[in-house]
């Protein structure tokens, strides 16, 4: 696994050619990395209507033409079939397996889009000196699914999935400042304060990722989450649909600073 | 009373006559209204520099040559000696009465600061549809002191004064958005949720203003208060300052939208 991690490039040519099948958190520092959906064409009008109209936790920042692997706007040689370093196959809606290349299951029917991700305002956070404990703590963020309902197209529907993480009140309002800039990485939390509020009955039992404290002091802060659209594939049934595994995110090379607002 | 309500002009000459000596809550919408600080010339740097160093309690925007009651960026015609409708005479830091004009407290050594007003964000936050119940119920806003210090300057020092209104998790993350892009009207929240964490030890007991109730799906919003100076001054003990009487504020020619950042 020798090659530049702060490189977009050489982090997709690494996973493209089996070197690197890892967590991308932390590589190519500064550049955009998405969450990935591929659709048979049947479904893609559907998918795409259904991000349109969820911009918080589905923000489209790619979408390729049907049969067609590169996405040429966020990479000049990127190639979906290879370049996230672990996928996702998901059949009727059901998680059947992982792999770490798709040229097999790729067709001339599929349509692959790109959903910004939380890293980009993370980044964004850091550098304004607000804390993100799950990653001093080597965790994975707290996910839970919620109460709200998202809007529907077509057969994708579902709940909204949400991210959370605890800050104090002083860092909840600067989150909500500079999350606000990053419209294409989530924007701004969906909700501040009692989880009860939104549906999710337990805060210490996250339905994906590791549980957290909330310290007395802080607030919970909810962002809209990557993993929304997840549950309306399963809910759409779809005969075949690829993603990225989680945290194995697609490293693209655009700026975080671009997708500023 | 007969006088043109909409037109900030209009307002200022009804006070100057005398005609109109009354809360300025409602009047002139779309214009700047200041909080309002007179202190003799010798206290003059000091209270500078503490709103200064102080911008989300005490936004200075404007202040008159030593001795000259005009503030023509305010408004060309603007005397301080009459327009606001009422005032407020500290001497040695303890109110000593409320007068409807200032001509013959007024003297050479006098300089008069003028600090931005939350009424200007209010009227962003209406526009934007977050409703504030205070105003809806005939009320006013509820204030705290906390037990955040401001940053001392001479003889000024003390906590800051906070002004409370509460919100859905949805309302205030708007408000934040809205707020911090009025940093001349003391700009974003200061905190949010629990009162005790900023030594507000019943929120059902303000300081000034009135009570209102916290429903259970709604946070309580602070925001740094105008009548914050007024604390520094009972400290730093001036042989006289007249300020505006509360909800009597200074209406000038300034449009909120110029304040907008």
């Amino acid at each position: 696994m020798a090659f530049d991690r702060a490189d977009p490039r050489a982090v997709r040519l690494a996973a493209r050619s089996g070197a690197f099948a890892g967590v991308t958190a932390g590589l190519a520092p500064g550049f955009v990395q998405g969450n990935v959906c591929i659709l048979p064409r049947a479904f893609a009008a559907d998918f795409r209507r259904y991000c349109e109209r969820n911009p918080k936790p589905c923000p489209l920042i790619g979408v390729s033409e049907p049969g067609d692997p590169r996405l040429p706007s966020l990479g000049e040689d990127l190639d979906i079939r290879g370049d996230v370093p672990r996928y996702r196959v998901f059949r009727y809606g059901e998680v059947k397996g992982e792999v770490n290349d798709i040229h097999d299951l790729w067709s001339a029917d599929m349509v692959a889009f790109v959903i910004g991700c939380s890293f980009s305002f993370e980044e964004a956070l850091a550098e304004a000196g607000v804390p993100l404990r799950y990653v001093a703590e080597g965790k994975n963020v707290a996910m839970y699914l919620t109460n709200i309902e998202t809007e529907p197209a077509g057969p994708f529907r579902g709940p909204m999935a949400v991210s959370m993480r605890p800050l104090t009140a002083a860092n909840a309002i600067l989150a909500v400042q500079i999350t606000s800039r990053f419209p294409r990485a989530h924007g701004a939390p969906v909700h501040i304060g009692g989880p009860e509020l939104i549906g999710i009955e337990d805060i210490d039992r996250p339905f994906a990722g590791d549980r957290i404290d909330v310290r007395p002091d802080e607030l919970p802060v909810f962002w809209a989450c990557g993993i929304t659209p997840q549950a309306a594939v399963q809910r759409a049934r779809p005969p075949i649909c690829i993603t990225h595994a989680p945290g194995h995110m697609l490293v693209t090379d655009r700026k975080n600073s671009e997708f500023a607002s």
